[in-house]
């Protein structure tokens, strides 16, 4: 085996004014009854910090290098679209993805109960582990004053011989 | 060598209130005359984050997910009991443990001189090697106006064939 | 191969006071006509998470560790260079670099357009591929309000056999 390549990838989404009624998208996973996030997007910060990771990790830029304003046609795709897509783009640069673990930050949703569900969703559509965990910051910071959730992620590629 | 995989985890408490005796445990070790972090665990936030890590690279959960109120026979177990039992379980589900690093974030107390010996302490508790750095964030944030600590940490292991 | 070893950094560096004449200097480039971020040294925070992450991985310590305060012949020096050394002494305690993978956390600057040119310099000096990626807010937290910027890392180094 060659040397794997690390990568690390953020994103923070703002939680959308109260009474806005947006729904919330996370780990792919629609979220009934929880406060939305704000975004042209669907503001699904576990598959957007999942897809940082594996563009970091194989030196191919982020999500605004790839999905940018200069590419209409990826305005108001689902976190899950851009994830698949972001697989695809660095498996055909040359990489095999070893696995994407995410660490979700916020106060709500209670992700546990739905853990191995968005997992599953993640994995399925990367094509490898997707592992995801979830903290608070007990009440500290942005996130423990619910202003928004951040999702930090790390990703583990090697380049195909 | 099979391709190892990486995880990510992220732990954070706030202090006690001003007056509260609350001692100050971090990286296994009792911080004498510092101020204490608050919560219901000795909120050993570098153990905890490692902790973090190693489920995440796992795809095993998080503490939540082993050591949650379900579980009250670890109520008030240390953090560097919860990470032991950490290494344990992610061994027992068939991962050798590569390694682990942790970033503490805090303006106090002050890591440095000690560094040595929480990393002597948590690589023989967890039979890998756990390093830990120290950071400061300019006073800015939760953690730079003393509301708490932070610790990121990441982790490699890999399936034993 | 033998099993790598990951490792994780950040640095944050404050923005200097409105109205102070200092350049900003960030993932070794100086960007023109950005408001400058404060400290002794040139506040590179990319440079420095970089060189935080590969002491991590190979369990050296940090920055302060290496070039703290009781080694005045570093006082002043850029991110640069210190990348640079720390990429030396991690060779030299016997390991071999394999990748280190940056994310910036800052509304400002536009990192996008020049995120090639600092990549390949920053690939230059440490004799491995570095990635940078860079990612806002939303304007929440302390990156978002724009007092500060700060950088994660991550890396990943292997012992010579």
């Amino acid at each position: 085996m060659t040397m794997p390549r690390t990568g690390i990838g953020i994103d923070v989404h703002a939680f959308a004014p109260e009474g806005e009624p947006r729904p919330l998208w996370l780990g792919g996973l629609l979220w009934e009854g929880e406060r939305g996030l704000a975004g042209h997007s669907d503001a699904d910060a576990v598959a957007h910090a999942a897809a940082n990771a594996l563009f970091s990790a194989a030196g191919l830029g982020d999500l605004g290098t790839h999905f940018g304003t200069d590419r209409p046609e990826y305005a108001g795709a689902s976190g899950t679209t851009l994830l698949a897509e972001a697989a695809t783009i660095v498996r055909e640069a040359g990489f095999e993805i070893g696995n994407v673990a995410v660490q979700l930050i916020a106060q709500r949703p209670k992700f546990g109960p739905r853990r191995a569900e968005s997992e599953a969703l993640l994995s399925g559509i990367v094509g490898a582990p997707v592992s995801i965990s979830a903290a608070t910051t007990d009440h500290l910071g942005f996130t423990g004053r619910r202003e928004g959730v951040a999702a930090l992620a790390t990703a583990l590629v090697a380049p195909v011989r």
